[in-house]
């Protein structure tokens, strides 16, 4: 890899030859337009144009054109383009690359899709940017939980509950076993339970089961409110014996992130709400592999991948992807723990498994939890029998044969997936 | 308005009925989800469950179904749905205001379409937010441009000048009679320009033809960088006598700009780089009217609509709602400034005037002031000639007659628009 470039890779669509398209997006996004101005020089066009590495054509899928595409629909044609940029025209500031490989480029009309599907990024990020101060390793000494997956869970209901009442769910989580609970992104900091009182609610009741058990439970307070704000509520968990703080990424921002990541004690976990608007569209805007990295890299200890089988959007395969994506390295920087939530229960523990071979993956079930038959204690026991059998090497069937409170997940939630 | 609520404004479309599909996201974004789960009372969901407000179909664009959306891609239909959300669910806090009204509900796959296009919020959001320092009548004062539309112009090549460059550009400018110069968006703070680099060789042009002239040009340097360096970004261009900071919105992001708004002593330049990725989609993301409520509470002076003609691919009637809606009365906030660019000339001056009524504009040509015939000078004089002649409401045509710059300019950029 150059050290002196970043390459974006984008999905590109347009009735224009596709050559020509990729050239003005290249000159849309670096010295400019196609009319030299004055002051553009060879020199100046040789140092900071960006350049097309690869053009690739591949099928249409059928989605329609953008609003304002021009030229004619039924000449579209559609490519993946890597463009390279000069790391000089922007330095190793991730504001500033995002000028550049995700800016203006979106309203361009000459094109009828344009998605940033990726981003290879030189070691100098790494070196302004330091990533997780935690990982997955940070996370597992934090919360006692030396291997096997991390088992968590989400409050329910979201929203609404008073103080007292989110005590007493909590204590009732602990006492099931579970390694990580976390607030709602809908739970900010409204009057009805502010973070000061949900924080002295539920750090007590986590307290008293760690003196006497020795564990605590990991428990993320969504800390996400103005950037102003966000040291003050950080510390005010970590005064009363936090160890995890939530970040809703896009809502303070990447950028929010970052600012977040170099005052933190504890891991931040990584919330992606709103990423659907930027990338649920498969005409524009960034995918979930371009959108990790900046998150990795501004210190997302925890990032939200979805589970395979969710209520959500995507499909399996795009699922796993995102898994994979937030596992694969990232210019040396600690590893993320992926996040798996939505329609998790221990029934889609050998699926997953055998997709990702691994179980360090913090795995969230809300339902799988706590609409087990037998209560949460249960719950979260059929979700370690799982996961453990998964590991070792075990069918689903195995772990069915050998788990009651498996058998009695599947009463509920229907047959084990294989 | 209530002053206890936030309505939400969406377009959905959907396969499954309509009015189910509205309560899906309702119950989504507020008290949960369809299945009840322990603790949820009713006098919980009376207080915390967002509620349909109203429900219109419109018809179907023809715009292809979200991917992973299910249902008989045939049996859609498409929908506004205001929606009613109590301000208790998350106090009047932007960033968890958008986990409500803009957060998962993106990935909701009972949705083939979902897009925000509005928000009424309530008093306690300007309470909390101040708004715009400056807006309009601090703009004006800055830049001694007490009346008339602000003219402007963007550096270009708009990256690889180096600083001694940016000098002889900004004192051809100055001379030229401008009232605003701004940095591309692609100009941040890179290793061959840096910001200091560029205040340092700019500011002493701009003093000297002030020295002489008693009016100094408002130049938008683009401080966009990491949270942490905004404010040592902003203090060195206030230091040198710099009158204006400029701000890639969704780069620092919403919350980003809130928090150099807190400590701005010029007015903060909005650049709306990366819109379209969240913004042009006709089936998903968040409208430009939404947008821009939230970065004007932010405290963005100046707002990028766009103008008429434009390169990029919104219509003239989108670009003139954009302009409206950034006008448009806000909680008593101050005014922002509209900024007009992309393809802008004198000969778009009666037609904008006409459709928006104002001269509180800030009108950005880049081609159209350096690529007049007779240098920028004349550039300038044709579009100052051309919006004095629109305000006083004289044709076209008339501003034709009566202005040799502006006849010249009609040599290269064709017709004016009438």
């Amino acid at each position: 890899m150059s050290t002196h470039h970043v390459i974006a890779t984008y999905v590109i669509e347009t009735s224009l030859p596709l050559q020509h398209a990729a050239e003005v997006l290249a000159g849309e996004q670096s010295t400019g337009t196609f009319v030299r101005v004055q002051r553009e020089s060879d020199d100046l066009r040789a140092r900071f144009a960006a350049q097309v590495e690869s053009l690739q054509e591949i099928p249409l899928t059928g989605a329609s054109p953008l609003p304002g595409a021009v030229g004619d629909p039924a000449a579209r044609r559609r490519a993946v383009l890597r463009l390279r940029f000069p790391l000089d025209n922007f330095g190793p500031s991730l504001p500033n690359l995002l000028a550049a490989v995700a800016g203006n480029l979106f309203e361009i009309k000459e094109l009828s899709a344009v998605r940033l599907i990726d981003l290879d990024l030189p070691p100098a990020f790494a070196e302004r940017y330091r990533g997780p101060r935690f990982g997955v390793a940070g996370t597992r000494r934090l919360m006692g939980a030396s291997d096997g997956a991390m088992i968590g869970t989400i409050i329910k209901p979201s929203i609404g509950l008073a103080p007292t009442e989110l005590a007493e769910v909590v204590g009732e989580l602990a006492e099931a076993g579970i390694d990580f609970i976390k607030d709602d992104e809908l739970q900010g900091n409204g009057p009805s339970s502010p973070l000061s009182a949900r924080v002295a609610a539920v750090m007590p009741v986590l307290h008293r089961y760690a003196d006497r058990t020795g564990r605590m439970p990991m428990y993320a307070f969504n800390i996400t409110d103005d950037i102003s704000r966000l040291e003050a509520n950080h510390d005010l968990v970590v005064a009363a014996g936090g160890t995890c703080v939530m970040a809703c990424v896009n809502l303070v921002g990447l950028a929010g992130l970052e600012f977040l990541s170099a005052h933190t004690a504890v891991p931040i976990h990584g919330h992606r709400t709103m990423f659907g608007a930027i990338g649920r569209s498969e005409q524009v805007g960034i995918g979930f592999r371009a959108w990790q990295k900046i998150a990795r890299l501004s210190g997302a200890d925890h990032l939200h991948t979805n589970g395979i089988s969710n209520k959500f959007y995507e499909t399996d395969d795009e699922v796993l992807d995102s898994i994979a994506a937030v596992r694969e390295p990232l210019l040396g920087i600690a590893p993320t723990v992926p996040v798996l939530s939505s329609g998790q229960w221990g029934g889609l523990a050998h699926a997953t498994y055998r997709a990702v071979g691994t179980t360090d993956l913090l795995v969230l079930a809300g339902g799988g939890i706590h609409g087990h038959p037998d209560g949460a204690a249960a719950g979260v026991s059929s979700m370690r029998d799982a996961w453990a059998s998964a590991a070792r090497g075990e069918t689903a069937q195995d772990a069915v044969d050998r788990s009651a409170a498996l058998r009695r997940a599947t009463e509920v939630f229907g047959p084990v997936r294989v």
